[in-house]
């Protein structure tokens, strides 16, 4: 990273630059081709994703540039000279089309398709899967969070457990999938995010007694103070010098913003903070808890009547731990104006070949219904059949759709300023909403419906059938 | 990332920031300090952790600069302008050392030691863990599979699902845990890291057939070529057109590098393919496989005698499945000359007082024994005690020992050239010779003892005592 790009195009699986030449080299690299982005499984046991990272990702595919350094380094590979005259000149020249950021996506449906030439379609693969598979599973980790924090306050306290450089782009996702506020200044400043923080143990360590230390941060930052009050004795010693405090500034006309608790029964802490808060008239201020949070443990918390204004998130959600990653992929549909498949012996994972589209059906209330992939020229169908199970089909008559996929970029142009991550959660809360609760549930949620239309099942069987025959 | 530092110093938590000033205005930002980096758990239910990611900590950490959109952003956010003026000039000018890159650590034990003013250690915090809790993830991981793995080659295909940029970084911490090459071409250039890669279906899918398509690739790469042969039907299509190929290149005095397993049983049809390209006298082709590959994947294939050559792994390895995160932090152990500590009701949580190093107890065939930590000024201790059981102790008298603390950076200098991951990789298999078998196993691994000297417990003790009579 040490040049004005935001990434080399380096920054790739080494069989994409090598496929890149084997095109070049037999005059197939301008041969229009399609690529669809899916994934098969919904992370964390979930019954959603909420897609993202798209505006980050467009913003480098427009600005992906060889420069000297990368071409002196793949001739040193021994790459064709004449290749890499070509990728001196490289620009993505392509279109890309899918689902908006902040959508809430299933698996198996098309997020995006990237039409172009075989060479630019290929060669933003890494890349795109990079971004996207990461983005979609912190957002998705984040809204669960959200889902259990209700209208509490989140903040990111993720940077220090996430995965190296991974956070310039983790922190912008927290928030699409629901989070307000980030500790990552850098992040907060690319953004727009506000950044928050409170103080850490260290700070009141470095001091001879506590309360000392407390009214050295209170009298530098009056009207922003979060006390940690756990470094010694919550109880005996934390709350008490904090209520010390809170009273010092409030004899300087100032309110003390909060306390918080980093260890301990969060749940019995914060029933016991706020009523000794209480008793001494301070119901202004505000209780934050960190420590290994994640969607369980704030919904115990809040099912416990724990009154937590502000939950301090960290590894769990910056990591998306357990699962760690999306398994998107990104499959070829089409190429040389034919459509294009790669068959397994298991049918989930034989690709759905063709340019396609993907249908959103809702009903009266506007609520989802079920999404049906079709072919990009095709009519509204009338009716879905289950991707895997032919025999299974679901009515459409009585919905109305919308075509999910709009176009993001058209011959390596972006179409409209990427939107900020506040912009993005606010389409994520009003999709979200339109999806029936029942899919939301954090155990065995019900499976949203993903079908696939007439003709598309037609042609993937006659290609499946094609392809067996010629083997 | 728009300019050219590998990193602003804004990629930290607000706290850092904030806790500055309040140094800064209250005149104790030169106050000495020390901070001790370590972690408290192992991950993956394993018995040690790589220590990885130092190299890049430290030229971060020597390169770490506010430029003016930096300073700009604070000023926006309200920051006191004779504390911003000071950030202006900032440079680390603390002292780092502790244990080497590549080293076999354990919990408990302070893995790096932060000495300077105190405003330097601590703004210098996040990055620290971030670097070091995500490299020493990584590089844990990739060792267990390379313990899995035995002597096959290892390749790391992660980047499509690295978490974002943190795939910068994390194919390096894959070499130094045992990988051997790496897909992402990036890491490759920046780390001298081989690039690999074989090539994907969509190269075959957007051939008419997958003859012509192998045929293709092979006479572009004829001394570089893996087929991947599952696109359509491993047995009846990919292997028997790989052996086709595999036969024209020969008969040009070429030989096919490898096929490519993706999909299906790893073990049959590694078998399969062994033996029907044996069968046509091509035992020089190695057989290549992937497809959600991890440490107990790896050994399952090997103890079933797959005949596989080469692992390519992806995301288990690249994103520390299921952990995602080491839980390392970094305490303040002393400021302004005088030991701190934190206590917690769980003396497990209570930090360590004091300047501290590591001294590695070894036996008479230069196997680890046992880790003590003690005061920096002290002799070598005779006896260590359990850091929670007091009454329990170990004999250190039969055993020579080792400092694993040196220095690595001195008034925020470099005092030598970051090694490249395969110097440190080189380092990890000295060591990890050197660590008893029982502690390397996966399930229950024999625990590694981490003791402390006797004036150790004794300051911790005292400290604890004074303070609990304080509160």
């Amino acid at each position: 990273m040490t040049d004005k790009r935001n990434i080399s195009p380096l920054y790739t699986d080494m069989y994409q630059l090598t496929m890149g030449q084997a095109y070049f080299l037999n005059d197939r690299h301008h041969m229009p081709a399609s690529f669809d982005y899916f994934f098969r499984k919904n992370p964390f046991q979930g019954g959603y994703v909420v897609f993202a990272g798209l505006g980050d990702l467009l913003q480098m595919i427009g600005e992906l540039r060889f420069n000297d350094a990368d071409i002196d380094y793949l001739h040193s590979k021994g790459f064709d000279s004449d290749y890499l005259e070509y990728l001196k000149r490289f620009q993505f020249k392509g279109d890309i089309l899918g689902m908006q950021e902040g959508e809430i996506v299933f698996p198996l449906e098309p997020i995006l398709r990237v039409d172009g030439g075989l060479l630019d379609v290929q060669l933003v693969e890494t890349l795109l899967l990079n971004m996207l598979n990461f983005q979609s599973l912190v957002a998705t980790k984040a809204n669960r969070i959200r889902q259990s924090a209700g209208n509490k306050t989140l903040s990111d306290f993720g940077l220090r457990r996430a995965q190296g450089m991974g956070g310039i782009q983790a922190s912008r996702a927290a928030i699409i999938g629901g989070f307000d506020t980030t500790s990552n200044v850098f992040a907060a400043m690319q953004n727009g995010i506000p950044p928050a923080g409170t103080m850490a143990h260290s700070f009141i360590e470095s001091f001879d007694d506590e309360l000392t230390a407390f009214e050295a941060y209170a009298y530098t930052f009056p009207d922003n103070c979060v006390l940690l009050v756990d470094t010694y004795n919550t109880m005996k010693s934390g709350l008490p010098n904090a209520i010390k405090v809170a009273k010092k500034l409030n004899a300087k006309g100032k309110r003390l913003k909060g306390i918080r608790l980093d260890s301990g029964d969060l749940a019995y802490l914060s029933k016991k903070a706020r009523q000794m808060l209480d008793d001494e008239g301070l119901q202004y201020v505000k209780i934050v808890v960190s420590n290994q949070l994640d969607e369980h443990v704030v919904k115990s918390l809040l099912d416990q009547g724990a009154p937590i204004d502000i939950f301090g998130v960290g590894t769990s959600m910056i990591t998306g731990r357990p699962d760690g990653a999306i398994d998107g992929v990104y499959k070829l549909s089409t190429a040389d104006g034919k459509p294009r498949l790669k068959i397994s012996e298991n049918l989930q994972k034989t690709t759905l070949p063709g340019k396609k589209k993907v249908l959103r059906f809702l009903d009266g209330k506007k609520q989802f219904y079920a999404d049906c992939i079709a072919l990009e020229a095709e009519q509204e169908p009338k009716l879905m059949i289950h991707p895997f199970h032919k025999e299974k089909s679901l009515s459409l008559e009585d919905y109305h759709f919308e075509n999910l996929f709009r176009e993001h970029m058209k011959h390596g142009k972006m179409l409209a300023q990427s939107k900020g991550p506040f912009e993005l959660r606010e389409i994520m809360y009003n999709r979200l909403q339109q999806l029936p609760d029942e899919h939301k549930r954090f155990d065995y949620p019900h499976i949203y419906k993903v079908g696939i239309s007439n003709q598309l099942l037609q042609l993937r069987d006659k290609m499946v059938k094609n392809l067996q025959v010629f083997i």
